[in-house]
């Protein structure tokens, strides 16, 4: 018969152990990343449920490639929470027997390698998500047992400071610190005093210094000539044509060279039509070099981003009447915030790829470039991604991750040309048929 | 000509202006009470926006009461962000000509006032939001220029810890600190060590300990004899016909004897039914007493909570496996991740009104009590606030809480009797026709 006093506290008794077993305590946080491997199978368990960040940015990919270094043995049948499955240790996890189920978001550059693991019952995948109902279910019915995240650096009792790229490592951490769940993160460095606290100490276990910075993708072209004289047209269309009429002033611009075309011509186009202060004020976006003409002839009034941009931190710092910033003067980014903002307190939303630039050559994005027997994209298609299942339920917030995701794992030209994969056998829920559109006004029109 | 470093920094400059006519800095945080007036009139300035924190459980009410009592020749035309118009001072601050605009989520008992205000000019609604939509707001078009919060206690460097009632502060804090907001804090004391930290003490700028503790509103029915045999059969119908039918796992209960109902008989009627382990396991809820039941008898795994409430602590604090807890113990609520949660992690959201005990009598809610004139309501009927108006593009979220807000407002029977206010004359934001209806079964149905 369970003791009434320990039947309700089995996670909290449980974290304990574990943390003991390692001599952690409030006082003793750090761990040498010589031990990371004593670290993880001790923290972690056979068959827990682990949220390693990973996202389209961010990677805590010194804890992923430990992790899919450890011995099965210890770690095995763990259930995976990872927004993007983007670094090759996110699948080693599988190939090696060390995990078996996997929640994602999207899948970026593993994606045909997913599916073949999943064709090949390697890998079972509970649900696709949007980045915002995955973390929500963190808080029903996934809250991780351990996260795996990263962080700038930390303090001796592991209050952390994440620079720019907050994105997502407070939203997980809250997931799993209150649910007495291990909270692991790998940190540049350490240091005495932090420049500002992003996240406090005490909903962090463990912390590592990492022999290496953690990944940060940049997610914006290198290569702005790729914004052309179709790219342009289109931009004059759709200032004229949607933020005029309509009066734009709130809005979420994806990722691509449609809409940074846009906000390379408010400048010169949006000024000949006398639109400033009327168009085009308050972004929900990364912070896009793309963004800087707007900026400096004083046309944004703000931006609220999903993640920082590298490259980007100076001139982010040197402009906080328009980015949010702490203390430190750098971004504080927050990618549920962001997102909530981008889906209730806006007047528009433009989905686009998230990655721009493809490796070799872009996929076809001009009209002359499609086959007679494909339907020639619209401006509207073009933001859909043809042929992607939306979840069932599916509103436009969905729709727009969803097309993000699958425009993003379809970008490598050389992937493309590959057969596509069957439908994956052993995916829990089926998507319905429904293609997603974009939401476009959604609020005081 | 401005100059080319402070153009961008005007935000930060008047910040630290403000800050240092006060001698605050980051050393010096705390403030006496007997200043308040010298305090809220130096850090808050004509034609700020100002969040208050007022949502339907706690207050900021020491903040509120003394901004209500400062002088209209030094604070004037202020710009109020308030998500629950409750107490009696946010309006006065309006009526003493402190305030002039507000953008709200619902007015609760002040409805008819506010109404009246609104008729006579004296208050300007900017718009009428749900709670995340006024959050999301206030990282993109409307961030507070200052906030006014309620904590449980801080230590003397502003950290914060807010005990079960976590709510909205973080959001409302991370809003206002990054953009070189103000954020000016309530607390009900000053304690060396803090049972664990909440908001970081870097996002804080002044603290101030209240006269009196910070109002906390029971949201729960006090009377369950008020839960008869009517929602008894309506809840055995809703078990039978759509939980077990739909297997609805997780779920979004709104507070009501409806709804109250079926999580009280889940341990015998479900029981009977088999149903233990198939339905009802995760719950996006406030720690409610009539989910005791089931808890104790293994039903539920978790509880994510907007907030607390008030006698449930010790519970909740004994049943960490079920309900977010801290190192301290006690609840951490989160309204916008709860929010999150109940719209995009569940199986099925039952909105309900928020405070079910009427002040004399309870609204007339059995088909007996209805006049043959009104329309009987029906169960689906019931769940939806008739005549309410949701906002252009209203999805199933917006209409919860908007149908929440109307019943709360429209609970007190003796206000019900006086003759509906007519529109009021200066909203900007002209709300559709369109009747809110529940969202059954968002996902994986």
């Amino acid at each position: 018969m369970a003791d009434a006093e320990t039947r309700w506290t089995t996670h909290r008794h449980e974290k304990k152990r574990r943390l003991d077993a390692l001599g952690l305590s409030e006082a003793t946080k750090i761990v040498d990343a010589d031990r990371i491997d004593t670290v993880l199978s001790t923290l972690i368990q056979p068959r827990d449920r682990v949220s390693l960040e990973g996202d389209n940015q961010k990677q805590a990919d010194f804890l992923a490639q430990s992790l899919a270094e450890a011995d099965p043995a210890l770690l095995h049948d763990l259930h995976l929470l990872i927004s993007s499955v983007s670094l090759p240790a996110h699948l080693d996890v599988f190939e090696r027997g060390i995990a078996s189920r996997l929640d994602l978001a999207f899948a970026g550059p593993q994606s045909l390698r997913l599916a073949q693991l999943v064709e090949d019952r390697v890998v079972t995948i509970g649900a696709i998500h949007t980045y915002v109902e995955l973390y929500a279910r963190m808080f029903v019915d996934l809250p991780p047992n351990v996260a795996l995240l990263c962080a700038e650096a930390a303090d001796e009792h592991g209050n952390l400071y994440t620079g720019p790229n907050t994105e997502d490592t407070p939203t997980i951490a809250e997931a799993t610190a209150f649910h007495d769940g291990i909270v692991i993160v790998q940190v540049n460095r350490i240091v005495d005093t932090l420049p500002r606290v992003d996240i406090p100490g005490d909903w962090v276990d463990a912390v590592v210094v990492s022999p290496r910075p953690y990944k940060l993708e940049p997610l914006f072209t290198r290569d702005p000539a790729k914004i052309g004289r179709v790219e342009i047209l289109k931009a004059m269309l759709a200032i004229r044509g949607v933020y005029e009429r309509h009066e734009v002033v709130s809005l979420n611009h994806g990722i691509g060279f449609d809409t940074a075309a846009i906000e390379l011509i408010l400048p010169t186009y949006g000024e000949e039509l006398g639109l400033r202060g009327r168009i085009a004020k308050h972004w929900v976006l990364n912070p896009h070099p793309t963004l800087i003409p707007a900026i400096e002839s004083g046309w944004v009034e703000s931006v609220h981003c999903f993640g920082g941009e590298p490259g980007m931190e100076r001139y982010v710092a040197a402009r906080p009447d328009v980015f949010f910033t702490g203390r430190d003067g750098s971004l504080r980014s927050n990618r549920v915030l962001a997102q909530l903002a981008g889906q209730y307190a806006i007047d528009m939303f433009i989905g686009s790829s998230l990655q721009i630039d493809g490796e070799e050559t872009p996929p076809p994005s001009r009209p002359d470039a499609w086959p007679d027997s494909v339907e020639r994209p619209t401006w509207a298609t073009t933001r859909t991604a043809a042929g992607t299942a939306a979840p069932r339920g599916s509103t436009s917030p969905r729709a727009k991750e969803r097309a993000a995701a699958a425009r993003s794992s379809s970008s490598n030209s050389s992937r493309r040309s590959r057969p596509e994969a069957r439908p994956p056998s052993s995916i829990d829920s089926t998507p319905s048929t429904s293609v997603p559109r974009p939401a476009w006004l959604c609020r005081r029109s």
